[in-house]
């Protein structure tokens, strides 16, 4: 069958021809409708990110997808049903707390694969096998938009977390700022919107540009980090009461801090390479502690998180969708999905459809 | 009546003539029984941190009481009744939104004035008198160590704010690091040794020791920063699941992300000053992120935490309570309970007793 992927060999991202995978006990096939490309993508592309499979010589790439039930093969999963796979697995088979748990999110380093990003096959294929209980069910009416439920799923665990921390108080927050307007940072930049009376975006581009028209059609307010850094924001807008980070730029972190109101929280999600910078420690943490503020770190998502995202996936305008994906190719086109420049939102391989 | 403060003229802590506090509707009128000293203190007297009462050439100090009630003065409070008071208060007399919730912890600067630290006298004196709703009631059995409720109640919300940000997941914390063998860190210390398998204390200190023979009784073990930084714990001792920051230091901040285990906390209660310095600041952000950690910061407490602070008093060994509190004197021997060398653990004022 057809896939994508990354070889050892090879450079750059290739179509692959491999054996369509046979599901084993538990597990269903899965025949792939679309695939997303994000980030990270790009970085196992380039070598930065991520790892192959023991003992194969290609990694089929993807992690956002979405799919139709080919074959149940007693797994409780119905042909025809339309499904969205999480991407950790056990790893070598083996179980652990975490996946027990059923919160492989939280897994520590070395005790998970993510599918089509570090020691495992992602779902970049015409078809994929996947145990029952890592694919979400969705409705049909959805599929088109399917693969926007995994990044969906990282905003509403970063979003579940962070306002965690600000349960023990009567916290009302009133403005929000997302730092990053890819994909991730367009879509939870919409789900704050629902929750906060003003919102801003953090890009570096120049208008015209399809992602500011997003944020102005969003009602947010743009902010262009080459003339405003993060943390001048309280000068030049308001400090806000939530940050969510989506650029992995390491100084944002520290800027955070500065960027929150008193009791503000900051959710961090990029993941920055090592990179030696001063900073004023002694103020830094003054302000986080005098002002209650908070940072916190989050990564991927569970099976709960998939499941409140098909939910914000229902409510999202179609304006919003369409003007997001901004590529649907066949597998014989993946470069234009691939292609990495400023009229790129969201990338998409279209294996098949309903 | 015999107060202790200090003067905008004078230099360090001195005695007052003052006159007694007549209580205003709601107030009631507190005859004081003991007062604590503790860092703060010591900031305030050496004029680093807080500042006097607007049109008042001195501040009565303290901020660490409990006292009986003279003249309940038909607030609701009988007199008799041991009770411990809380310490912001209005700016002003002007309320806001943080008193209004019963939450003046989250209100950020310049929203409160603090007895005894800023803006506020405090309750270093024979009689006080302060609003009924600021004044925690407590059994007469505890009144001897009454004055400890304020810095226990510090870490009841510490700990309250941090372990709520673990909520979202099944966390199962087994260790814990306390930064700082003052006071706050050892009752912390006791506070922690309840609900985690192991437990560590650091401190800079040599043995023979009054702090270190309290962490050994406590069955936790001391780290010595000069020869095992907080980052370095995970190598000497283990990563661990919380870390509780007393300390002040500014690199304890970064530090304590270090000292982290994945899915690790750690709360900030140290006010430094100004400290630029270089971090790695890529590594920071990443681990952050990869392993889902949280740092909080918290200031203060309100009535709630002073009422579980009664109840974990309560529990309190008598030996530990022995233990801490080194010097109780009366306020014409002041100079010993203010006395800061290393056999001083808690000093206190005893101006009167039940």
């Amino acid at each position: 069958m057809k896939a994508i992927g990354v070889t050892r060999e090879g450079e750059g991202v290739e179509r692959l021809d491999v054996e369509r995978p046979v599901p084993t006990e538990g597990e269903a096939l899965v025949r792939t409708l679309r695939v997303g490309v994000d980030g990270t993508d790009h970085e196992v592309v380039a070598g930065s990110h991520g790892g192959y499979p023991e003992d194969s010589d290609h990694m089929i790439l993807g992690h956002e997808a979405v799919g139709v039930v080919e074959d149940g093969n007693g797994s409780g999963l119905e042909a025809g049903q339309v499904v969205v796979p999480t991407v950790r697995r056990k790893p070598n088979g083996e179980t652990n707390e975490y996946f027990r748990r059923g919160e492989p999110d939280m897994a520590p380093d070395g005790e998970y694969v993510e599918r089509g990003i570090v020691g495992d096959h992602g779902f970049m294929a015409e078809y994929f096998t996947s145990p029952a209980d890592t694919l979400v069910p969705i409705p049909e009416a959805l599929a088109e938009y399917g693969m926007l439920v995994e990044p969906i799923s990282i905003a509403e665990k970063a979003n579940d977390h962070a306002f965690s921390t600000r349960e023990p108080f009567e916290w009302r927050p009133e403005s929000a700022c997302v730092l990053g307007n890819g994909t991730l940072g367009l879509l939870t930049l919409w789900m704050l919107g629902r929750d906060f009376d003003r919102t801003y975006c953090v890009g570096r581009r120049d208008r015209p540009d399809p992602t500011i028209d997003i944020i102005d059609e969003l009602g947010a307010t743009y902010v262009d980090s080459r003339e405003t850094s993060v943390e001048a924001l309280p000068d030049a807008h308001e400090a806000v009461d939530y940050v969510f980070e989506a650029t992995g730029y390491a100084p944002h972190a520290v800027q955070t801090v500065h960027a929150l109101a008193p009791n503000g929280v900051g959710a961090l999600l990029g993941i920055p390479g090592p990179w030696e910078f001063e900073i004023d420690g002694g103020t830094l943490h003054k302000e986080i502690v005098l002002h209650n503020k908070c940072l916190i770190g989050t990564v991927n998502s569970h099976v709960k998180h998939f499941e409140a995202a098909v939910d914000t996936l229902a409510e999202m305008p179609d304006w919003l969708l369409d003007d997001l994906v901004t590529t649907v190719v066949g597998p014989e086109n993946l470069e234009a999905a691939f292609e990495d420049d400023d009229d790129q939102i969201k990338g998409v391989v279209e294996f098949d459809t309903l």
